[in-house]
């Protein structure tokens, strides 16, 4: 394992011919990661791509124009950026197990699959390490690039509202503004506008979520009906289950959804002091303190009577 | 008018007795600039109050437990912070008319009404400057100082998300962390969670929304029966106008109010390119070229009517 951001630095300048992998589903930390070091090895006179990820979305394509390469080729020298195990090989790219050269991330699980790994947990976007990486191999930081590593950190803290942001997170996205980065448009397309499927059923949701023990318990039913009715994706369900706990005064939220017939699976929110893991426990399921989920027989409304059972159960909520 | 942070520290250094102003309507920024200060200056063994202006957020309220005054002590040294002019002062504080010592501010459009005055107009939040002014002063940066100054920055910038954040605010938001700051309760206080009313009206307007021209216009009413109805109050309207531009592809987005009689007011929200104040004159209003409003006689569906008519003529969003 490498230790340093210099060592990977060092490792690249030495070498040529980068292909960059990006993991399933990608999101905008490994995206931006991808783009930023593939410009940063091209500024330095390196041939450098990026591998075209089935699944990349079409917001940040503009930004890799030019630099996309469909194409296993068996001699790149291949880096995988923010992906944690090859079980998160993107679709199509099965082949390139086993051949990554150097992964660069920050998830704790990294299986350490590739034949070096700079690995920084303490990065609350895998964008902080790369930058640190572009920085340690001499590069000009250019405003794309800083664009491209301001997506990665933005992404990965919830535009720094998450509790992973670190002060040195805060120094990276001070240095991509000083570097060029335009941000505004970039928060608005990643953190303000939503499809209007997705208000809509927000709207729907909120119209119809219940609240128990004086507004303490949000729940909230998101038939699968009503997903095909307003045509919503699963790109727009992502992070749906937090919406009852935006609600002021909800330190229980859950949404309740039938997606599967004949099964009703939950997802729990919980504020710090209530315990979602040990209510989803209770239905079969598990989970985190803050997050959990089960799954169990019956319809949307039995669903509910079980969770409100199992709720009922927690005097410290029913006070 | 003071040039650097360093001379309103020497001022402060040598003068006692504080009491700090904030403006009407406070917001997290003049706020939290209220609490960083009075807290810096108690740690150099200074006398120091915050005037209690009557319209203190409840969730700031613990922050300020101890420092708050209500009487206008006369012997006083008066520092008003993220206050432009004498017309934002405070209810019932009308007194202190012509008798700040010192104003800390960001506005360009400070009226330079206080015998000092220290302007920094780069500042995103007056907390930057605030931040500064701490740091010249020698103090030494507690946590509870450290949130004060990222909820100020944090506020004025909506998390970072507006373009007026700089490389200087996030260095300060960086700086705030490592000196202890929990931020992450802060942002879900701040930017996560909204009043069960103001998601039902969120909710009734995206139910209710009416697009035009493939999506690309967004006309929201919110009648003042709707208001009532769900007993939102006007805090909880704040930036109402800007939700119509929430939904992806809306270029204009304008909601209509009928909050006096037999009146309807219009906020128009436009993306770059697209002039709100230009749709609004030619309704008897104006404002910015992205964000305008005006008034007119009439219904909200006549005022509909009114507005559609305008746009229409805007030939490059009808194509």
């Amino acid at each position: 394992m490498m230790k340093k951001p210099e060592d990977a630095a060092r490792w690249l300048l030495e070498r040529d011919h980068f292909l960059i992998l990006t993991h399933v589903r990608p999101d905008g930390d490994t995206t931006g990661c991808a783009i930023a070091l593939c410009l940063g090895l091209r500024s330095l006179g390196k041939d450098a791509w990026i591998w075209k990820n089935p699944q990349f979305s079409g917001r940040f394509l503009p930004r890799m124009d030019g630099m996309l390469r469909t194409d296993l080729a068996a001699d790149a020298t291949l880096v995988a950026v923010d992906m944690a195990t090859e079980s998160l090989l993107p679709h199509g790219a099965e082949d390139f197990a086993g051949k990554s050269r150097l992964c660069i991330d920050h998830h704790p699980s990294n299986t350490f699959y590739a034949g070096e790994t700079l690995l920084d947990a303490s990065c609350a976007g895998c964008g902080e390490l790369i930058y640190q990486v572009l920085e340690a191999m001499g590069v000009a930081i250019t405003p794309a690039m800083a664009e491209a590593v301001y997506i990665a950190i933005s992404t990965d803290t919830g535009c720094f509202r998450f509790s992973n942001t670190s002060a040195q997170t805060f120094e990276t996205a001070a240095a991509c503004v000083a570097h060029g980065a335009q941000i505004a448009p970039i928060n608005r397309q990643l953190f303000e506008i939503k499809t209007k499927g997705r208000l809509q059923l927000e709207a729907r949701m909120m119209t119809d979520m219940e609240f128990y023990c004086g507004g303490t318990v949000a729940i909230c039913c998101l038939p699968q009906s009503l997903v095909e009715e307003l045509g919503v994706s699963e790109d727009d369900l992502d992070s749906i289950s937090g919406f009852p706990r935006t609600v002021e005064g909800v330190l229980v939220g859950a949404v309740l959804r039938d997606s599967e017939p004949g099964k009703v699976k939950f997802s729990v929110r919980t504020a710090p002091g209530y315990n979602a893991s040990t209510y989803c426990a209770a239905l079969g399921g598990g989970g985190h303190a803050a997050a959990a989920g089960a799954a169990i027989p019956g319809t949307l409304a039995e669903g509910k009577a079980a969770l409100l059972a199992v709720l009922r159960q927690d005097k410290t909520l029913w006070k």
